[in-house]
């Protein structure tokens, strides 16, 4: 199966060395871009060539080619978009997805952007072609969430879905409750951690988790739910006061975001929760309790980050594809 | 997509009841048997006149058909096991699924027996006939632990798997650490909430949950170990004092199945684990954690057991085998 790859951040080359560590998967890259170049061989690529020159150089390939030249030349069956997430447009990459769909092509993405701005429209597209569109690694990391919900719960009706799933607030709250430190404490030593970013806005004011818990809500409910739709509250104003008292009744405090359609429900907020809550887990971990018809409630847990973690969910999402296209010849 | 179920024991009822519940899923019960009847029509059964006929009579059709007629009739696409399980023999599944098998028929079971006893054989039946053998019943309820295996972190290796695989185990030490409850106090509580058996032998002492073991193990690594081949300390020698001591350093135990073929270690015993791992769940629960070489530590957990909860694992397998099958036409 070729593959084609947009985007060499963190995940990007994650990804490319999972590829060249693992040729037994039976993936050949056949052209990969980032934000400057890109490089087109039907014939295969090497990965490790194409890190050790995007590591030398910054760029993959000639500065003449880009990723709209890949989408054009069809030299792919499956397009991997991993370009910079912006969670207000979706683009560039919805104009790659858009343009791979059209193509019929495959596209698999850990970007959030186009699937939380529309779902629906790619997944439309995806249909008329009879081609798949899989984006495992936009929520939870390498937690498996997508795959639970739509093969290995297949056959429930889920009533909700809860889960902590900004690993950055986890752990500024994690350790404001383990030291007692105060919110600003937290932050900055997650930030010497690189947990946060130079800029946590996006993290801390609970914008991520409300991007992830529309995906989950739109995919699993078809809900149509935009970020305006949620009800977002962050950590930033959380008090050591507040955990204080959260601790004197043997509980602590977590980011969670919830969607229950039935009660109209779909908020991001700080909860308490007692101390052996499925949700309470430590550290930069996320998980994602699903309530069920049949299963009652099952928890999955993760890391919530990193590259070659989200590597696995790209390489889980391109093994599914392999496998459904494959099988019928 | 025509199913036969045998065994109408608690899990075969609830199987009746979902697919009674859910016809959207287009699953015809064709043939149905219980120790003593049974009852074949290839246009069709209704799960409910099955279940209040068993109800009324104590049987589901005419004393004059068995399971054996029903594998030989060759009515059914499917081939539901959920008879009682014989560790040591994994009869009479073990025929039941052979004979299926043989006829070219998919396989799903709950079953322990069979899959515990002589999972490559039967592997190696379901491969030569091109159909599917799928058993996510067998271990952790309704957890999803094999479709994680397989489809979810596909790409994966697998380094160890390490989980809390009996409910009645972990409902016993959960009230121990939580009530001070002497092992015995625990026991007799669990017997009379309906979590333990009149004889608990087989979870207290560990054998259930190194079955369950096993049959991640071979399933995982193919590594072909059978009950023999686990170190097993049950949990019925534990004490309030061990307990205690664990308190002590903010710790608890639990009975922990643990395999990791790279060392050697196929063991199910208590361990003292610190209160915020992953493992340290409450009551009756199960949690399966998966070591990985891309998406590192997943765990899963779920209710382990119940009527409906695991038909949500049967119902999943089914789907899985429709949709995989029917896709090639």
């Amino acid at each position: 199966m070729r593959v084609a790859v947009l985007g060499l951040g963190s995940v990007g080359r994650g990804l490319l060395q999972m590829l060249a560590a693992k040729p037994e998967l039976g993936f050949v890259l056949t052209a990969v871009a980032d934000s400057s170049s890109a490089r087109i061989d039907p014939d295969g690529l090497d990965p490790v060539a194409i890190l050790d020159d995007k590591c030398a150089t910054g760029r993959c390939g000639p500065s003449g080619l880009s990723a709209a030249d890949i989408i054009a030349s069809g030299a792919y069956d499956v397009l991997v978009e991993l370009t910079p997430t912006n969670a207000m447009t979706g683009e560039p990459a919805l104009t790659h997805i858009r343009g791979a769909l059209e193509q019929g092509r495959h596209v698999v993405t850990s970007n959030k952007g186009p699937i939380a701005t529309d779902y629906s429209g790619l997944a439309a597209l995806a249909d008329d072609a009879g081609v798949a569109l899989r984006f495992e690694a936009t929520v939870g990391g390498a937690i498996p969430v997508f795959h639970a919900i739509r093969d290995g719960l297949a056959g429930n009706r889920f009533s909700s879905i809860t889960g902590v799933l900004n690993g950055t607030c986890n752990y500024i709250l994690t350790r404001m409750d383990d030291e007692g430190l105060t919110y600003e404490q937290a932050l900055a030593e997650a930030r010497e951690l690189g947990y946060a970013e130079a800029d946590p806005t996006y993290d801390v004011r609970g914008i991520d988790a409300a991007i992830k818990l529309v995906i989950l809500a739109n995919t699993c409910w078809g809900l149509g739910a935009t970020l305006d739709d949620v009800a977002i509250t962050g950590i930033d104003g959380l008090t050591v006061d507040a955990l204080r008292l959260a601790a004197d009744q043997d509980c602590t405090i977590r980011l969670i975001g919830e969607a229950a359609p039935a009660e109209n429900l779909l908020r991001v907020a700080p909860r308490v929760l007692p101390r052996n809550h499925p949700l309470v887990i430590e550290g930069t971990l996320n998980a994602i309790m699903l309530s069920t018809d049949m299963a009652g409630e099952v928890t999955l847990m993760g890391k919530g980050a990193g590259s070659v973690e989200t590597a696995s969910a790209l390489v889980g999402d391109l093994i599914a594809i392999r496998d459904r296209y494959a099988g019928c010849g």
